[in-house]
Parts: C-alpha cells; structure tokens; sequence
C-alpha cells in the first residue's frame, strides 16, 4: 500500500524503471524476484532496491522475495498509473509527430485524444486517425473534453503564452519539450524533456571517461 | 578551471542549464549576474547555485558575483562541449527525422554526419543533405569517419544488436531513445531518454498535487 508519507523525487524517477522491468517480468510469467536477482538484470545495487521499495512499505517478504504482480500493481498505483490520462499534442512538427505515432503510451492509460498547430500545411492532415486542428479550436477542445496532460512540442518562442492559456483552460499536467523553464500555477504540473541537455551530459561522460583512461 | 576531483552525475546533470541560462544572458549583452539574480531566474537556490558551481572552484567573487562569459566557457568545458562531435543516426523513423532536423545541436558542436536505416522505403531520402543509408554501410561509414556518437531511434527490439556492433567499431558514445537498459563494455558511454518515464513521472507529480489539496 502506498503510505502518505512524502517521497523524493529521486526515488520516484526510479520507479518507472522498476516498473518496466517488473512488467517485464510478468510479460515473462516470471512471479516472484528477489532484490539481488533484480538487482543483477537492472543494474541498480540490491541494497538501493530495498531501500527504494521500503519506501512503500512492506512489499518484500525475507526470504522469499517480490511477488512481481503485486509489486507491478503498487509502483503503477503510486505512478498514478491506475487512471486514464487525456492528451493532446500541441505543435505537430517532427516531433510531435513522433509522438503522435507512439502507441506505448496508451498501453499505460495516456490516450491521445487531440492535435494542434498553426500550420494550414499540417492542419487537417490525420495521423493514427486523428486530424490535425488549428490552434484556434483548443480552448474549447481542452475544456469540452476534460484534456488532463498537454504535450508541448511547438517552437520555444511559442511555449510559453500558450501554456498560460492551457494551465487557465484547466489542465492538469504538461510535458514540455522545448528548452524553456515555465513557471506555472501549481495547479499545473510540468515535466520537461531537455533533450539537449541530455546529449551534453553524454558529451560529459565521453570526456571524463578519455580522462580517467 | 575544472579541477581533477570527481563530481557528482546530480551536480553535472545540473550543468546544461546554467550553460543554456548563461547563453541566453550573453545572448542579451549581460556580462555579470549574481547568484542571486541566477537563482531567481532558473528557480533555484541561490545556495544551491554556489555549492554546484563552487564544485569546479572560484568562478564567483564576493558582491561582484559571476562573469557571465567566463562562467559559461569553463561549463563549456567542462561538460566537453569544446571539442566537437561527430554523430550518425541509426533508425530513420519520426523520432530519428525529428532528431535528424534540429539544428540547436550542431551549433554545440554535435555534427551530424550520417543516417542509417534498414527500411527500403527510407533509404535515399534526403533530410537537411544527408541521405539515408543502408544500415549494412554503417560498419565502414563509422570507421572511416571516425564518427564519435551514434543516436538510437531504431525499434526496441533492434537495438541491442546494433549498440554492440557500434561499441566494437570504437563508437564512443550512444544516445539510446529505445526502452532498453544497455550493458555494453567501459569503452563506450550510454545516455539514455526513456521518454516513457518521464511521462510517468508526469503522471505521478498530477496524482501527487491532487493528493495535496
């Protein structure tokens, strides 16, 4: 049972990890794991999965393990991943076409249920059987259809009136791609991918591992 | 000056933001911010900025504050964006063409220098003057160019074949988009985006504020 009590945000990073590996597991009929035996297929120490899943509270029973169903169903339901997630795609460029086409993600409950941008050349082009709306109709879409989670995949210029008008609109939660840092009420959460700093961190380890040879 | 002592991933995943931040001041002319101005406009503490940046030893000077410029040279080089990269993309689909048409790398140093697929239909389509190849050229093309990172947008199920091909042709680095968890020899440096665990992040941090009110 997930308890109350307030966990860091570098325990809750590694659970989607955890939660991978376990459905991987299920996938496999595979029902009960220990922590040194999941400890060597995800390369995390055994010590630091105790620690990370006694912040749940009893989910290992000494001697025996994890039962991997159960633990599976608690990390989603501490995820939040027990509900359904409405989505919509905001710039339907490269990327957000892209993502359009991911269908790993509705397996998880987030349904994408909309797609807009400003392009007349895009707008109305359809993609997994959705079409491409202008911008102009979001408001009404977002609030008519209870949009939970917007994905922003627009040109950074453009991120941030149109996440003021979305976090107004009600939503819940954005995933931004674009190299700004918004500051949003907190009735919205934000979730950014920073690809680019991505690549500098691997540029980083490239060169401090040429150092240390 | 970087100095020799062993930083923190945490504190070098932290780096790529000051660098964008102080990019975007030098962008606008300003020449010295102080830790606190730094610390209102990225959201951060003002002691966290100076216990990351004092990892690296004397960038700031009491009630002066930060060179902007210099500041940003030593980030630079320290995170190993001095030098420049060279880069393939293997797996040509959305997200491979998404990533193929940014720009913003490049002007890091991140030179993109080939595409590879194994799809008939992709291979000799031309994006920004590279056209797409045939995967079985990449062994030739990644030695003779002495090409430095190899980005992974190829199906999941694909990918650790080729991640060890690439590792045992000298490739140094692997930028992995694909839900796949590499073991691969010292030589080569993974970065992985597991775009699904970000999103699951997100859903988290929505069911956390919900909780709180």
């Amino acid at each position: 049972m997930a308890e109350e009590r307030k966990i860091s945000m570098a325990v809750i990073r590694r659970l989607p990890r955890y939660y991978r590996y376990l459905g991987e597991l299920l996938e496999k009929g595979v029902d009960k794991i220990s922590s040194s035996q999941l400890s060597e297929r995800m390369n995390v120490t055994a010590s630091q999965i105790r620690q990370d899943l006694n912040n749940f509270g009893g989910f290992g029973q000494q001697g025996y393990g994890y039962n991997v169903d159960y633990l599976h169903k608690e990390i989603s339901k501490i995820l939040g991943l027990d509900q359904n997630y409405k989505m919509i795609i905001v710039g339907v460029g490269n990327l957000g076409q892209a993502l359009a086409n991911y269908n790993s993600f509705e397996k998880r409950g987030f349904k994408l249920e909309g797609l807009f941008d400003v392009n007349p050349r895009l707008i109305g082009m359809s993609i997994r059987g959705l079409e491409v709306q202008d911008i102009d109709k979001m408001e009404i879409f977002v609030k008519e259809n209870n949009i939970d989670i917007a994905i922003l995949t627009l040109p950074r210029i453009r991120v941030k009136p149109v996440a003021e008008n979305l976090a107004s609109w009600g939503i819940k939660g954005l995933w931004n791609f674009s190299a700004v840092d918004l500051k949003l009420p907190e009735t919205v959460q934000v979730e950014n991918v920073h690809l680019s700093h991505s690549l500098m961190t691997l540029a980083y380890k490239i060169k401090d591992s040429k150092e240390e040879q």
